[in-house]
């Protein structure tokens, strides 16, 4: 039970940390010496860090493990007790999950799954070596399998890969004293549960009965009188994070999943949707950057590079295409020297303010707050903007241009190229996310690198390309 | 309650997103036409508009003012019921919320908050104009007003600020029976109650007791040999993003919160951690591009430039310090004005890479994943990473330059200066957000700007300097 668990603050984790590793290093140090001088002092070092970590929640034990390196990682992981291993692969991330599976055989993948729930299975699944699977499989009842390979058939992002089976059911034409003599008939109930769920001799969804009104009302009164005949119920081809915003939106616990024609199939749990939530966030400002996926910050270099390689590579190419304008005006450059030094500012003001623009929209998208009619309106606001923030910055560093150069024309035009560029980087911070949105693709990806491949080779135009018009 | 807002996904919210937007269109369009001719199908317009706000969750119509711009939000909160504009107003972002507040008159405002508990009063206080407030307080009876003022003794960011009052307690030493009577009594138990709070005759907290757990014992049992002994409790002064993450890491839905002698004097629910959770992944991607706090889009034109100036402002120094660099070579531009069209390839290259890299380290310093021990393996591997990369990539360039201008040597210069700006972006990638948390600040807050900063002068900087040394 997670009541056990203690204080869970996160600096008291900062401090167990700090004191595996020491006893990690210990452990080691004193193993490689001669017995008997390191004997003692290495048996009382192993056993306290085995109390520590057997007193640990397995959430726990998994935000420490990703913190730590793969060395002194594998070590606690092969002194952590064989039966909370499937909890603690659950929770640790993707590429942490990986370095661990991959240290252990058949057998100890096989003990850490049994005591799994078949949603929980189906996470793992894809994570484990294919080896292990047909014996897995062989090893559930027909039920579990039949669960673990509903929740495989729809894809991570849908309900139906994050439902779990651990719903108490009810008929609605029986009393509350049945439902409470009912209950006290189980050892404990699933996780979460805060109310039950209604169903007709079909398993047809019919209501719930939040436990609460179990106990606060008259044993003699029907479920069917007591119960909320209408629901928050999900289908399980529906999105994940719009039902997790639903969670988040109406105070959800638990909900019930139907199928097509209203049957009970499932239920939905608030900690399976925070850690929806969470995802979304994190993949989102990764996406923005032009990291691939979460990445574990131990990863191998090796792994490190293959994650970031691809963004490194676009992010080539479009410097390359910003350099190309820069090399249309080379005679330009040649003959007045400023504007080299001069142009970074133009491009590098629009880069950042089409960044604050497009974090904007693409937050905006993500909740859902921007219709088609609306768009044009954000558009002139931010447009608006922009020709204010060109003409005022504009306007200092125009004039801060003309003192250092003693040149007036030169500040003239870099104030009339910063207010273009700003125009610009106004225009696509809103665009690229919207017609990114409307060819169906996630417009947090890569919006950072695109504005400012926009921002930079626009930028350099405007610039060089008005000092051409009016400085030659 | 919830339970009966329906079907909650966000297309459906949509749908009745442009449905209200049309029918505030046609009341307008028709409310300006002489009677008779619009009079009915205005009042028609009207009722349907009416009788569709009424339907809706309080949460979805907080999710819809969010998304219509001033006009249309305004016309739309002037039509809502007022026994609910106190819930919505707590819904609402902080931006969204200042403008419908502003619309309303201090007899509106103060029947608004009349329903709401004290926790939530304190979260609207600091937004309400100040002539209310003597009103307002003086309205609240002695409990109420203590509890306002406790609650606004904490800053936003601890639990004190965010706890609650409505928990359900009972005494150790009575049956499960008696508990079950007790509760009985009540007409309903506070939203998303999962447990009772068990305190001895001092008011100290002594245990906490799951509904499950009263529902599946028997009822002659006591309380003192049901419960679990010891919680995840929490301190007022906590902070309320690790309390979050607690509740995340153990699967919480309520948690008691005890002053420093263990005496219980409120409880945090699952609902306000996941907005705590949301609020500080959404800042941190909104600081980590200079944007100073979540923004309304439909903010007027001059609050979003008030929003975002200072970092443009930033942005404007750290580009003009990358113009004097480049200012400091512009003998060496004049002699190979290649060296102006290949210099932006080097700074960009190190910024999307630098960006990567703070992206990957900001997040592990908030999942606390990072100690000052692992700091230096983190820096060995960014390095590495850097170094192969930089070869790599810098190689492929630096083919292009000399095939380009043929000329070997700058091809060289071109590979060597990349190699130099990655690593300076991976060293300051790592290096920075460590420096900002070690002066106990907010490690995402504008790294992106700080990070592109030091890879653009920095990238000039190398690449022409190594140009002169070797090209002149």
């Amino acid at each position: 039970m997670s009541e056990t668990a203690g204080r869970g603050s996160a600096s008291r984790l900062h401090d167990q940390l700090d004191h595996i590793g020491e006893l990690l290093r210990r452990v080691r140090g004193l193993g490689q010496l001669p017995e008997p001088d390191g004997d003692e002092g290495f048996r009382e070092a192993q056993a306290r860090l085995q109390a520590l970590l057997d007193a640990l929640h397995p959430a726990d034990i998994a935000t420490i493990l990703e913190a730590l390196p793969l060395v002194d990682r594998l070590a606690v992981w092969q002194r952590v007790k064989a039966d909370r291993d499937g909890e603690i692969l659950l929770e640790v991330s993707d590429a942490v999950r990986e370095s661990l599976i991959a240290d252990m055989d058949e057998r100890e993948i096989l003990a850490a799954v049994e005591p799994l729930d078949a949603d929980e299975l189906a996470d793992l699944v894809e994570d484990l070596p294919t080896e292990v699977l047909p014996e897995l499989m062989a090893s559930l009842d027909a039920q579990q399998r039949e669960r673990v390979q509903a929740a495989l058939s729809y894809p991570e992002d849908q309900v139906g890969a994050l439902m779990d089976f651990e719903m108490v059911t009810i008929r609605e034409d029986i009393s509350l004293e049945t439902v409470l003599r009912y209950l006290r008939r189980f050892d404990e109930l699933p996780a979460q549960t805060d109310k039950l769920f209604v169903v007709n001799h079909d398993n047809l969804l019919t209501g719930v009965l939040p436990l609460h009104w179990l106990l606060v009302n008259s044993p003699d009164r029907p479920v069917s009188e007591v119960m909320a005949p209408d629901v928050n119920t999900f289908h399980p081809e529906d999105d994940a994070y719009e039902t997790a915003q639903a969670f988040e939106r109406y105070d959800l616990v638990t909900a019930p999943v139907v199928d097509g024609s209203g049957h009970l199939i499932g239920r939905i749990t608030i900690d399976a949707m925070v850690d929806v939530l969470r995802e979304e966030s994190e993949s989102e400002a990764l996406s923005r950057g032009g990291l691939r996926e979460e990445e574990d910050v131990f990863a191998s270099v090796w792994k490190s590079i293959r994650n970031r390689w691809a963004w490194l590579a676009i992010n080539l190419v479009t410097a390359f295409i910003a350099s190309r304008v820069i090399g249309l005006f080379e005679g330009s450059i040649q003959h007045l020297v400023a504007l080299a030094a001069l142009m970074p500012i133009v491009a590098g003001i629009g880069g950042n303010s089409g960044n604050q623009t497009i974090t904007m929209i693409v937050r905006a998208l993500a909740l859902d707050q921007i219709t088609p009619a609306s768009a044009r309106r954000l558009w002139r606001k931010e447009i608006a903007v922009a020709l204010i923030n060109g003409v005022v910055w504009g306007s200092v560093i125009g004039v801060v241009a003309w003192l250092l150069y003693d040149n007036f024309w030169l500040g003239a035009v870099m104030t009339a190229a910063m207010t273009l560029n700003l125009v610009l980087a106004a225009f696509c911070g809103v665009g690229i996310p919207l017609l990114m949105m409307r060819l169906g693709r996630d417009p947090a990806l890569g919006s950072s690198v695109l504005i400012t491949a926009m921002t930079d080779s626009g930028g350099f135009f405007i610039f060089l390309g008005l000092a051409t018009l009016f400085l030659m």
